[in-house]
Protein backbone atom coordinates (compact mmCIF):
# COMPACT_ATOMS: atom_id res chain seq x y z
CA UNK A 1 0.00 0.00 0.00
CA UNK A 2 1.30 3.67 -1.19
CA UNK A 3 2.05 6.28 2.16
CA UNK A 4 -0.93 7.88 1.26
CA UNK A 5 -4.70 7.05 0.18
CA UNK A 6 -6.07 10.03 -2.10
CA UNK A 7 -9.79 10.17 -2.34
CA UNK A 8 -10.21 12.72 -5.88
CA UNK A 9 -12.34 13.98 -8.24
CA UNK A 10 -10.02 15.23 -11.12
CA UNK A 11 -13.31 18.19 -11.68
CA UNK A 12 -13.05 19.32 -7.74
CA UNK A 13 -10.60 20.97 -5.90
CA UNK A 14 -8.78 17.54 -5.57
CA UNK A 15 -6.40 18.77 -8.39
CA UNK A 16 -5.04 21.52 -5.79
CA UNK A 17 -4.05 18.00 -3.59
CA UNK A 18 -2.61 16.58 -6.82
CA UNK A 19 -0.52 19.70 -7.32
CA UNK A 20 0.51 19.20 -3.75
CA UNK A 21 1.29 14.98 -3.61
CA UNK A 22 3.56 16.25 -7.09
CA UNK A 23 5.15 18.85 -5.34
CA UNK A 24 6.31 16.93 -2.52
CA UNK A 25 6.98 13.84 -4.84
CA UNK A 26 4.69 11.60 -2.12
CA UNK A 27 3.59 8.17 -2.63
CA UNK A 28 0.09 7.78 -3.30
CA UNK A 29 -2.61 5.86 -4.88
CA UNK A 30 -5.71 7.49 -6.14
CA UNK A 31 -9.40 6.50 -5.22
CA UNK A 32 -11.46 8.09 -7.98
CA UNK A 33 -14.52 8.98 -6.30
CA UNK A 34 -18.01 9.59 -8.18
CA UNK A 35 -20.38 12.34 -6.89
CA UNK A 36 -23.49 10.12 -6.87
CA UNK A 37 -21.55 6.87 -5.33
CA UNK A 38 -19.46 7.43 -2.53
CA UNK A 39 -17.61 4.85 -0.80
CA UNK A 40 -17.60 3.72 2.13
CA UNK A 41 -13.92 4.39 3.20
CA UNK A 42 -14.21 7.92 2.22
CA UNK A 43 -17.70 8.25 4.25
CA UNK A 44 -15.66 6.18 6.90
CA UNK A 45 -12.77 8.93 6.97
CA UNK A 46 -14.73 12.00 6.62
CA UNK A 47 -18.66 12.03 7.52
CA UNK A 48 -19.06 15.19 5.42
CA UNK A 49 -18.15 12.74 2.01
CA UNK A 50 -16.24 15.55 1.20
CA UNK A 51 -13.59 14.97 -1.32
CA UNK A 52 -10.37 15.43 -1.68
CA UNK A 53 -10.02 13.60 1.43
CA UNK A 54 -6.29 12.07 2.16
CA UNK A 55 -5.56 9.23 4.95
CA UNK A 56 -1.78 8.89 5.54
CA UNK A 57 -0.64 5.45 6.74
CA UNK A 58 1.66 5.41 9.08
CA UNK A 59 3.50 2.76 11.91
CA UNK A 60 1.29 4.12 14.35
CA UNK A 61 -2.15 4.19 12.40
CA UNK A 62 -3.57 5.96 10.25
CA UNK A 63 -4.41 9.48 9.97
CA UNK A 64 -7.16 11.92 8.05
CA UNK A 65 -6.73 14.79 6.95
CA UNK A 66 -9.14 16.60 5.03
CA UNK A 67 -9.98 20.36 4.04
CA UNK A 68 -7.39 21.05 1.02
CA UNK A 69 -5.33 23.87 2.96
CA UNK A 70 -5.42 21.24 5.89
CA UNK A 71 -3.80 18.59 3.46
CA UNK A 72 -1.54 20.64 1.78
CA UNK A 73 0.02 22.33 4.55
CA UNK A 74 0.27 18.49 6.36
CA UNK A 75 1.57 16.96 3.07
CA UNK A 76 4.45 19.80 3.41
CA UNK A 77 4.84 19.00 7.03
CA UNK A 78 5.64 15.00 6.66
CA UNK A 79 7.87 15.88 3.57
CA UNK A 80 10.31 18.37 4.89
CA UNK A 81 13.45 17.46 2.95
CA UNK A 82 11.13 18.85 -0.08
CA UNK A 83 11.14 22.81 1.74
CA UNK A 84 7.76 24.00 1.40
CA UNK A 85 7.27 24.83 5.38
CA UNK A 86 7.73 28.18 6.18
CA UNK A 87 11.32 28.91 7.20
CA UNK A 88 11.27 30.77 10.79
CA UNK A 89 11.26 34.19 8.85
CA UNK A 90 8.13 33.14 6.66
CA UNK A 91 5.87 32.05 9.18
CA UNK A 92 4.08 34.77 9.27
CA UNK A 93 2.89 35.01 6.02
CA UNK A 94 2.76 31.64 5.49
CA UNK A 95 -0.41 31.84 7.98
CA UNK A 96 -1.77 34.40 7.25
CA UNK A 97 -2.37 34.28 3.52
CA UNK A 98 -3.30 30.92 4.05
CA UNK A 99 -5.84 31.23 6.58
CA UNK A 100 -6.89 34.60 3.79
CA UNK A 101 -7.30 32.39 1.54
CA UNK A 102 -9.42 29.67 3.22
CA UNK A 103 -11.77 32.35 4.97
CA UNK A 104 -11.87 35.68 3.27
CA UNK A 105 -11.14 34.63 -0.14
CA UNK A 106 -13.51 30.90 -0.33
CA UNK A 107 -16.29 33.21 1.32
CA UNK A 108 -16.18 35.83 -1.32
CA UNK A 109 -16.11 33.52 -4.27
CA UNK A 110 -18.77 31.93 -2.82
CA UNK A 111 -20.30 34.65 -2.53
CA UNK A 112 -20.31 35.72 -5.89
CA UNK A 113 -20.67 32.01 -7.18
CA UNK A 114 -24.08 31.83 -5.25
CA UNK A 115 -24.84 35.47 -6.48
CA UNK A 116 -25.36 36.39 -2.65
CA UNK A 117 -23.38 39.93 -1.56
CA UNK A 118 -23.76 41.18 1.85
CA UNK A 119 -25.02 44.98 2.12
CA UNK A 120 -23.07 47.19 3.99
CA UNK A 121 -24.11 46.22 7.84
CA UNK A 122 -23.85 42.89 6.28
CA UNK A 123 -20.24 43.45 5.86
CA UNK A 124 -18.87 43.89 8.88
CA UNK A 125 -20.32 40.79 10.14
CA UNK A 126 -18.50 38.78 7.53
CA UNK A 127 -15.14 37.86 7.51
CA UNK A 128 -14.54 38.98 3.85
CA UNK A 129 -16.23 42.01 4.49
CA UNK A 130 -16.69 42.55 0.50
CA UNK A 131 -15.28 40.69 -2.55
CA UNK A 132 -13.62 44.04 -3.63
CA UNK A 133 -11.81 44.33 -0.42
CA UNK A 134 -10.85 40.92 -0.40
CA UNK A 135 -9.43 41.07 -3.49
CA UNK A 136 -7.63 44.51 -3.58
CA UNK A 137 -6.11 42.89 -0.32
CA UNK A 138 -4.58 40.26 -2.26
CA UNK A 139 -3.75 42.36 -5.16
CA UNK A 140 -1.84 44.71 -2.73
CA UNK A 141 0.49 41.47 -1.13
CA UNK A 142 0.41 40.00 -4.97
CA UNK A 143 2.08 43.32 -6.60
CA UNK A 144 4.56 43.53 -3.83
CA UNK A 145 5.83 39.74 -3.36
CA UNK A 146 6.69 37.36 -5.67
CA UNK A 147 5.03 34.54 -3.67
CA UNK A 148 3.18 34.45 -0.36
CA UNK A 149 6.31 34.28 1.39
CA UNK A 150 8.04 36.67 -0.95
CA UNK A 151 10.59 35.13 -3.39
CA UNK A 152 10.44 32.14 -2.12
CA UNK A 153 7.72 29.56 -3.44
CA UNK A 154 6.06 27.68 -0.54
CA UNK A 155 3.60 25.21 0.26
CA UNK A 156 0.87 28.12 1.35
CA UNK A 157 0.98 29.33 -2.73
CA UNK A 158 -0.45 25.82 -3.84
CA UNK A 159 -3.50 26.62 -2.26
CA UNK A 160 -3.72 30.48 -2.45
CA UNK A 161 -2.30 30.13 -5.94
CA UNK A 162 -4.89 27.90 -7.03
CA UNK A 163 -7.51 29.94 -6.30
CA UNK A 164 -5.97 32.74 -7.78
CA UNK A 165 -5.33 30.78 -11.24
CA UNK A 166 -8.29 29.42 -10.98
CA UNK A 167 -10.54 32.86 -10.23
CA UNK A 168 -8.82 34.40 -12.97
CA UNK A 169 -9.62 31.47 -14.99
CA UNK A 170 -13.06 31.07 -14.40
CA UNK A 171 -13.56 34.65 -14.13
CA UNK A 172 -14.77 33.70 -10.26
CA UNK A 173 -12.56 36.58 -9.27
CA UNK A 174 -12.44 40.25 -10.64
CA UNK A 175 -9.02 40.29 -13.23
CA UNK A 176 -5.91 42.09 -11.43
CA UNK A 177 -2.78 41.98 -13.47
CA UNK A 178 -0.66 40.93 -10.06
CA UNK A 179 -3.28 38.07 -10.13
CA UNK A 180 -1.91 36.64 -13.85
CA UNK A 181 1.57 37.41 -12.97
CA UNK A 182 1.27 35.46 -10.37
CA UNK A 183 -0.53 32.71 -12.30
CA UNK A 184 1.54 32.85 -15.06
CA UNK A 185 5.00 32.33 -12.26
CA UNK A 186 2.63 29.20 -10.95
CA UNK A 187 2.06 27.71 -14.24
CA UNK A 188 6.31 27.14 -14.22
CA UNK A 189 6.20 24.37 -11.88
CA UNK A 190 6.81 21.37 -13.23
CA UNK A 191 4.88 19.53 -10.60
CA UNK A 192 1.84 22.22 -11.28
CA UNK A 193 2.02 20.73 -15.19
CA UNK A 194 2.76 17.21 -14.21
CA UNK A 195 -0.04 17.76 -12.00
CA UNK A 196 -2.78 18.99 -14.42
CA UNK A 197 -1.84 16.62 -17.32
CA UNK A 198 -2.58 13.91 -14.68
CA UNK A 199 -5.77 14.90 -14.17
CA UNK A 200 -6.66 15.80 -17.72
CA UNK A 201 -6.55 19.61 -17.29
CA UNK A 202 -4.91 21.97 -20.23
CA UNK A 203 -2.98 24.13 -18.70
CA UNK A 204 -2.84 27.93 -19.84
CA UNK A 205 -0.69 28.78 -22.22
CA UNK B 1 7.97 47.81 23.39
CA UNK B 2 6.17 44.74 23.72
CA UNK B 3 6.79 41.86 21.54
CA UNK B 4 3.19 41.82 19.98
CA UNK B 5 0.97 44.93 19.05
CA UNK B 6 -2.55 43.87 19.38
CA UNK B 7 -5.17 45.89 17.61
CA UNK B 8 -8.37 44.78 19.88
CA UNK B 9 -11.78 45.41 19.93
CA UNK B 10 -13.37 43.79 22.56
CA UNK B 11 -16.75 43.15 20.88
CA UNK B 12 -15.22 41.06 18.39
CA UNK B 13 -13.08 37.94 17.61
CA UNK B 14 -10.25 39.60 19.09
CA UNK B 15 -11.75 37.48 22.18
CA UNK B 16 -9.89 34.23 20.52
CA UNK B 17 -6.68 36.43 20.28
CA UNK B 18 -6.91 37.78 23.75
CA UNK B 19 -7.28 34.21 25.10
CA UNK B 20 -4.63 32.51 22.74
CA UNK B 21 -2.17 36.08 23.78
CA UNK B 22 -2.70 34.88 27.66
CA UNK B 23 -2.35 30.77 27.15
CA UNK B 24 1.16 30.76 25.45
CA UNK B 25 2.09 33.96 28.31
CA UNK B 26 2.98 36.52 25.51
CA UNK B 27 4.10 40.21 26.32
CA UNK B 28 1.68 42.48 24.03
CA UNK B 29 0.28 46.03 23.86
CA UNK B 30 -3.21 46.41 23.07
CA UNK B 31 -4.17 49.03 21.09
CA UNK B 32 -8.30 48.97 21.59
CA UNK B 33 -10.07 50.00 18.04
CA UNK B 34 -13.02 51.56 17.25
CA UNK B 35 -15.27 50.37 14.46
CA UNK B 36 -15.86 53.78 13.27
CA UNK B 37 -12.06 55.20 13.42
CA UNK B 38 -9.27 52.85 12.62
CA UNK B 39 -5.98 54.32 13.43
CA UNK B 40 -3.72 54.58 10.25
CA UNK B 41 -1.22 52.07 11.87
CA UNK B 42 -3.81 49.06 11.22
CA UNK B 43 -4.44 50.30 7.79
CA UNK B 44 -0.98 49.91 7.05
CA UNK B 45 -0.49 46.90 9.19
CA UNK B 46 -3.99 44.96 7.32
CA UNK B 47 -5.25 46.90 4.42
CA UNK B 48 -8.60 44.84 4.92
CA UNK B 49 -8.70 47.26 8.14
CA UNK B 50 -10.01 44.11 10.01
CA UNK B 51 -9.19 43.60 13.90
CA UNK B 52 -7.91 41.56 15.33
CA UNK B 53 -4.69 42.02 13.74
CA UNK B 54 -1.41 41.51 15.74
CA UNK B 55 2.40 42.75 14.48
CA UNK B 56 4.74 40.63 16.28
CA UNK B 57 8.45 42.92 16.32
CA UNK B 58 11.52 40.84 16.07
CA UNK B 59 15.12 41.87 15.75
CA UNK B 60 15.04 41.24 12.54
CA UNK B 61 11.68 43.23 11.37
CA UNK B 62 7.91 43.47 12.07
CA UNK B 63 5.59 40.37 11.02
CA UNK B 64 2.30 40.96 10.62
CA UNK B 65 -0.20 38.47 11.34
CA UNK B 66 -3.91 38.53 10.09
CA UNK B 67 -7.03 36.35 10.04
CA UNK B 68 -7.84 34.77 13.95
CA UNK B 69 -7.03 31.25 13.20
CA UNK B 70 -3.53 32.41 11.38
CA UNK B 71 -2.55 34.48 14.68
CA UNK B 72 -3.87 31.51 17.11
CA UNK B 73 -1.46 29.13 15.55
CA UNK B 74 1.44 31.83 14.88
CA UNK B 75 1.55 32.17 18.55
CA UNK B 76 1.67 28.88 19.54
CA UNK B 77 4.83 28.66 16.95
CA UNK B 78 6.59 31.38 18.62
CA UNK B 79 5.97 30.48 22.24
CA UNK B 80 6.76 26.60 21.57
CA UNK B 81 7.38 26.42 25.53
CA UNK B 82 3.48 26.62 26.09
CA UNK B 83 3.35 23.19 24.40
CA UNK B 84 0.38 23.96 22.19
CA UNK B 85 1.81 22.96 19.08
CA UNK B 86 0.67 19.53 17.78
CA UNK B 87 3.51 17.04 18.03
CA UNK B 88 4.18 15.07 15.70
CA UNK B 89 1.22 12.25 16.10
CA UNK B 90 -1.07 15.23 16.48
CA UNK B 91 -0.69 16.99 13.29
CA UNK B 92 -3.03 15.85 11.30
CA UNK B 93 -6.18 16.19 13.32
CA UNK B 94 -4.36 19.65 14.25
CA UNK B 95 -4.47 20.93 10.64
CA UNK B 96 -8.05 19.32 9.68
CA UNK B 97 -10.32 20.77 12.35
CA UNK B 98 -8.46 24.20 12.49
CA UNK B 99 -8.95 24.63 8.65
CA UNK B 100 -13.01 22.83 9.37
CA UNK B 101 -13.44 25.63 11.83
CA UNK B 102 -11.72 28.35 9.45
CA UNK B 103 -14.11 26.77 6.59
CA UNK B 104 -16.65 25.42 6.93
CA UNK B 105 -18.15 26.43 10.38
CA UNK B 106 -17.50 29.80 9.41
CA UNK B 107 -19.18 29.62 6.10
CA UNK B 108 -22.15 27.56 8.24
CA UNK B 109 -22.25 30.52 10.68
CA UNK B 110 -22.28 33.14 8.08
CA UNK B 111 -24.85 31.63 6.33
CA UNK B 112 -26.84 31.33 9.36
CA UNK B 113 -26.61 34.75 9.87
CA UNK B 114 -26.87 36.64 7.06
CA UNK B 115 -30.35 34.31 6.59
CA UNK B 116 -29.11 32.64 3.14
CA UNK B 117 -28.66 28.71 3.16
CA UNK B 118 -27.84 27.26 -0.04
CA UNK B 119 -30.11 24.81 -1.82
CA UNK B 120 -29.67 21.25 -3.00
CA UNK B 121 -27.66 22.10 -6.07
CA UNK B 122 -25.80 24.75 -4.58
CA UNK B 123 -25.09 22.45 -1.75
CA UNK B 124 -22.23 20.98 -4.21
CA UNK B 125 -20.51 23.96 -4.55
CA UNK B 126 -19.78 25.42 -1.24
CA UNK B 127 -17.33 23.86 0.98
CA UNK B 128 -19.72 23.81 3.88
CA UNK B 129 -22.33 21.57 1.97
CA UNK B 130 -25.10 22.60 5.02
CA UNK B 131 -25.23 23.98 8.10
CA UNK B 132 -26.31 20.84 9.39
CA UNK B 133 -24.21 18.58 7.36
CA UNK B 134 -21.38 20.70 8.94
CA UNK B 135 -22.23 20.52 12.44
CA UNK B 136 -22.79 17.14 12.46
CA UNK B 137 -19.62 16.23 11.43
CA UNK B 138 -17.90 18.54 14.09
CA UNK B 139 -20.21 16.46 16.53
CA UNK B 140 -19.28 13.62 15.52
CA UNK B 141 -15.53 14.25 16.48
CA UNK B 142 -16.49 15.58 19.94
CA UNK B 143 -18.63 12.74 20.79
CA UNK B 144 -15.05 10.92 20.73
CA UNK B 145 -12.41 13.16 21.79
CA UNK B 146 -12.26 15.07 24.83
CA UNK B 147 -10.30 18.15 22.28
CA UNK B 148 -9.10 18.17 18.88
CA UNK B 149 -6.11 16.21 19.17
CA UNK B 150 -7.73 13.60 21.58
CA UNK B 151 -6.93 13.81 25.12
CA UNK B 152 -4.37 16.91 25.07
CA UNK B 153 -5.38 20.51 24.94
CA UNK B 154 -3.91 22.51 21.97
CA UNK B 155 -3.81 25.71 20.23
CA UNK B 156 -6.65 24.12 17.67
CA UNK B 157 -9.37 24.41 20.97
CA UNK B 158 -8.53 27.53 20.99
CA UNK B 159 -9.83 28.82 17.69
CA UNK B 160 -12.18 25.13 16.95
CA UNK B 161 -13.23 25.62 21.01
CA UNK B 162 -14.66 29.30 20.36
CA UNK B 163 -16.78 28.78 17.66
CA UNK B 164 -18.66 25.93 19.26
CA UNK B 165 -18.40 28.35 22.70
CA UNK B 166 -19.62 30.98 21.18
CA UNK B 167 -22.11 28.88 18.84
CA UNK B 168 -23.94 27.75 21.75
CA UNK B 169 -23.82 30.54 23.43
CA UNK B 170 -25.38 33.07 20.88
CA UNK B 171 -27.11 30.20 19.06
CA UNK B 172 -25.59 30.70 16.09
CA UNK B 173 -24.81 27.20 15.91
CA UNK B 174 -27.73 24.43 16.73
CA UNK B 175 -27.00 23.11 20.38
CA UNK B 176 -25.83 19.37 20.76
CA UNK B 177 -24.35 18.10 23.65
CA UNK B 178 -20.96 17.26 22.54
CA UNK B 179 -20.83 21.08 21.95
CA UNK B 180 -21.80 21.81 25.57
CA UNK B 181 -19.93 19.53 27.27
CA UNK B 182 -16.68 20.48 25.22
CA UNK B 183 -17.50 24.03 25.70
CA UNK B 184 -17.48 23.18 30.13
CA UNK B 185 -13.92 21.87 29.17
CA UNK B 186 -12.45 24.67 28.01
CA UNK B 187 -13.89 27.44 30.60
CA UNK B 188 -11.55 25.62 33.24
CA UNK B 189 -8.49 26.98 31.75
CA UNK B 190 -7.29 29.90 33.41
CA UNK B 191 -6.19 31.69 30.69
CA UNK B 192 -9.91 31.37 29.01
CA UNK B 193 -11.66 33.05 32.35
CA UNK B 194 -8.50 35.90 32.62
CA UNK B 195 -8.93 36.42 28.84
CA UNK B 196 -12.67 36.86 29.62
CA UNK B 197 -12.28 38.89 32.51
CA UNK B 198 -9.80 41.35 30.83
CA UNK B 199 -12.43 41.92 27.98
CA UNK B 200 -15.21 42.48 30.64
CA UNK B 201 -16.66 39.35 29.51
CA UNK B 202 -18.88 36.90 31.42
CA UNK B 203 -17.97 33.65 31.94
CA UNK B 204 -20.60 31.14 31.41
CA UNK B 205 -21.34 29.06 34.49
Amino acid sequence: MAEITFFHNSMSRGQIVRWALEEVGADYDVLPVAWDAKPQALLDANPMGKIPTIIHHTTSGDRVVTEVPAISHYLAEIHPDAELLPREGEKADYFRWLFFAAGPVEQAIMSRTLNFEPDKDQQRTVGFGSVERTVDTLDGWLKEHAFVCGDRFTMADVYVGSHVDWGITFEMLPYRDSFKDYANRLRTRPAYRKSKQMDGVEVPA
